[in-house]
């Protein structure tokens, strides 16, 4: 456990024997979140539509269900002590494309499944939300828990909307909650060929050896930060009983796509890169950089992963589990 | 016009021969707003489940159909050049007992018109938000625009959600809009029998010797404004060209329940009232007064009707349409 000192009265690092649902389990943040609460001793269980990366799982139970089967649902929050809701409704780009289904899958889905959470007495939900998109393009950096929020794609509105209802539900009915607004996590069990996230799609053109795509012109700024440590915030926070609710997760740095191609390269130990650029997609923020001051203070959580470390354990899974025989030094 | 000296470049009064759709025509406040638009010349057309008071319509042209007809929705729209937006999803005390329904029928919906619009190539959408709802239990007052907002009913998160989508829609689509976050309108044609709001409700009451039926201990504080300012505000912001895009409307003014009943005492000139203390709901924050320095700045615009000749204006209303007997004076 990380907690600095006078974080521990807040963080009651007691999760051994509870029983923790993960919804999600089965995507890239819900298989790490799963996992470390299980090394924690906590009761895991998973829940999700699919499990991308069944390895993530090991020695975890898994129900493999749609959000949208309530009564599955139920049976699987029924006894949770804690529900962490990593459940996405696609991505911010496919959400502005239909922000319809978006709301529907995402917000409505949510609605239900908090009132089956008060019906079950949880004890309190812990959502991650999107540290890079509720803010939408932010006056200044770092961005902190309380600056203005107008996203700029609708996943980020549905995001930011399940969080305004998980404040309804506390002040209503009493059901706890904690929102962590995660920069861009990366890592390992994040698929490289559906565009969850621009590292491993990029460490994997690098290592096929074609271009790396981006979108625009390179210079657009991000948070990014190791998947490890935000599932130590995730699992820290479901035992923090402070006065906060939100909390930003992210590195505090930010770095540009065009230093990440450059960094990948680096680690990956192979020639300068050839970058295909894209079009810029609306849904792109120009800058995102989170304070992580109040995360920091309140369950002494800091983001521990040297970048470069992040990278190399990244590219190492990619390694093992895309192609054997990619000529990269076992880093790990 | 109530414009002051350097507003005028930003507000183009020019509404005339200007199609303008109103969502919600038959309701409360839009029915005023019909009204306002038909004065400055507009070519008005109203669209709604009913018509609270067909008197309010008066030579305006209605079409009577649900917002989920999306068909007749198009044809509504197919030609507007401004369509306002002020169609409510319920109330807050009913959007917490069904959180979902409030969403599906509000945010949902209003997802379908703004592509709607954006096909139609509509100049503006003008949304009449919640300026009571929105915020939830402020830090201090007045509250202004850039203010924390966390409600704490349901249909003030719908209300913020709507916001949130007419920002992206601008950012995405360029579909221009402006939201008035309204404080709590009163006036004629606000049904005293349906609890849209708390002052012909016990107006009512009084009249008839009935007590007067208050939630809580009767010290909530509230921004009450005449209707008619309200509906001024929302013509205005049609034609504003400025950079501002949200705006508070009230009259900057808190008045406890209390107080209110004791002014309409007076106004109806009766004896005291009896109150009959209902228990607190909890969809009621403890104060909320709004900021109006933005609006004022922007639009030139204040609230122009007296407190008391509101009330006055309301009483009268009141009396004609329910009951002649009414032992009271002709107010107006």
């Amino acid at each position: 456990m990380s907690a600095i000192t006078g974080c521990k009265e807040r963080v009651n690092d007691s999760l051994a024997g509870k029983c923790c649902l993960v919804l999600g389990a089965g995507g890239f943040i819900g298989g790490h979140v799963s996992r470390e609460l299980h090394r924690r001793g906590a009761l895991v269980h998973g829940f999700g539509r699919r499990q991308s990366y069944p390895e993530a799982l090991d020695g975890i139970r898994f129900t493999k269900a749609e959000f949208s089967d309530r009564a599955t649902l139920a049976r699987a929050v029924d006894g949770a002590d804690y529900v962490f809701h990593l459940l996405a409704s696609g991505t911010p780009e496919s959400s502005n494309r239909d922000p319809v289904a978006d709301l529907e899958a995402g917000v409505s889905g949510t609605l239900h499944m908090l009132a089956i959470c008060r019906a079950a007495g949880v004890r309190k939900v812990i959502f991650v939300s999107s540290g890079g998109t509720v803010y939408g393009v932010p006056a200044s950096v770092p961005i902190d828990e309380c600056a203005q929020t107008n996203p700029i794609c609708a996943y980020g509105v549905s995001r930011l909307a399940i969080e305004k209802y998980l404040h309804l539900y506390l002040r209503l009915h009493g059901l706890d909650y904690a929102v962590l607004r995660a920069a861009n996590p990366f890592g390992p069990w994040q698929d490289p060929q559906r565009r969850q996230g621009v590292i491993p799609a990029i460490m994997h053109s690098v290592l096929h050896k074609r271009p790396a795509e981006i979108w625009g012109d390179g210079f657009v700024v991000r948070d990014f930060i190791y998947v490890a440590d935000v599932a130590e915030a995730v699992a820290l926070v479901a035992t923090y009983s402070g006065e906060q609710r939100v909390f930003n997760v992210g590195s505090g740095v930010g770095r540009s796509v065009l230093n990440v191609v450059s960094d990948i390269v680096g680690v990956l130990g192979g020639e300068a890169a050839r970058i295909l650029y894209k079009p810029a997609r609306d849904s792109d923020v120009p800058v995102n950089i989170l304070n992580t001051a109040l995360i920091r203070r309140e369950l002494g959580w800091v983001a521990r992963t040297d970048w470069l470390v992040g990278l190399e354990l990244t590219a190492s899974w990619l390694q093992r589990r895309y192609d054997r025989t990619f000529p990269i030094r076992q880093l790990v």
